[in-house]
């Protein structure tokens, strides 16, 4: 294994505040890329034609083509990854069992808007890492190739029947109340994880105003994919 | 798009029954890895651990990766993809609904075996099609990183409790017999598929002498892997 200066012997692992943060980080992350797999190869079953199936299953696979990449990570920094993991079942499943969909569409705009926020939120974390633990992140999320078949989908069921589209509105912000609240729980757990937001030796640190805010950007995108959807209320 | 001598434009292609074959033969085998995709993400579900799920989702993830290759392939080809799995469809199901695993155990034997089985029947069907369409197939069928998990999951339940052998060597042979009933039928009621065996313009065919041998390739193949699972009977 060659060593980078952000490796696992670098500068900022030199804290074990700073390596517990990141192995909590990519644990949730991780565990979150396997719980989404699970759900979406479930949600799958109520796609209407196999042509919809496929497409949901490819999301699935997507998510869990990341998995072995970051469960790799995990190791590298010496941790067991099933073991980083663990602390965050709960929240990540208390989440999908607070928002398993009841029809088709409720599954897409779960598929849509859920992996967008994971995606936003990681993203903002990642600016707080080092450089080698963010390109992972990044990569990871890279994929967006499917949002097309969703807002497709979505957009012409609403077309077609106009009385889908405020049941789908009202679940959009169903599942952003559910991932900010769990969010909060996992956040409230781990202080090594909040410790991170604050910033540390060579990582820039949010305050109480730039974490407001970083919440204000993530309601705004969310926004935005509800009405890239026809889900604008 | 490129067209090599063997590619949708090539020699075999210009019979419409070679093109019909292969269209069906890429139709069952994708609607096949379909299939397993979503039956191994459900059989995860049997996982004891979060280790032994995140393995069967491997398997299933991959079994998915092919699914794009293989629908590209059947594109290039002229073909609807969807349209050519159509009828595979209740063949394939049927096999999954009379195998449905009532135990984690049973679940990863039919990965196992139910994987190694498509693998071998397929890499047989191959000899008799062009280069192009042969090597997409066995590449399709590349991925055997799996087999040590399976073969040590199993092996080390049987050394916890030798009672747990009997019935899964049974349920390999009833393994055997649902793949060998469905694919009877699915010959049966293709005749494209079956005149594939038979061979044709530049390509070996199989008479019924051969066709024995086939299956009894097919049949020491499933008896080796069961041994190897410690389940020869």
């Amino acid at each position: 294994m060659t060593e980078s200066p952000t490796g696992p012997e670098g500068v900022a692992f030199s804290d074990p505040t700073y390596r517990a943060a990141v192995v909590d980080l990519l644990g949730v992350i991780t565990y979150g890329e396997i719980a989404a797999f699970e759900r979406l190869a479930d949600d799958s079953k109520l796609a209407p034609s196999l042509e919809d199936k496929v497409a949901l299953a490819a999301m699935a696979s997507a998510e869990f083509g990341n998995v072995i990449k970051l469960r790799d990570r995990l190791e590298a920094l010496g941790a067991d990854a099933f073991e980083a993991m663990a602390p965050f079942r709960v929240a990540v499943d208390s989440f999908h069992d607070h928002t398993s969909p009841s029809n088709w569409l409720e599954g897409l705009v779960k598929a849509y808007v859920g992996d967008g926020l994971a995606r936003d939120f990681y993203r903002e974390i990642a600016a707080h890492v080092d450089v080698e633990t963010r390109d992972l992140i990044l990569t990871s999320l890279g994929d967006t190739t499917y949002s097309e078949f969703v807002v497709d989908r979505v957009r012409s069921a609403i077309e077609q029947d106009h009385r889908v589209g405020g049941p789908l509105a009202l679940w959009g912000r169903r599942l952003m109340g559910e991932a900010l609240t769990q969010a909060q729980r996992v956040a409230a757990d781990h202080d090594a994880l909040s410790a991170l937001l604050a910033g540390g030796v060579d990582r820039p640190g949010m305050d109480l105003a730039a974490l407001g805010r970083m919440f204000n950007r993530l309601t705004v995108r969310h926004a935005e994919r509800m009405e890239e959807l026809g889900l604008a209320h």
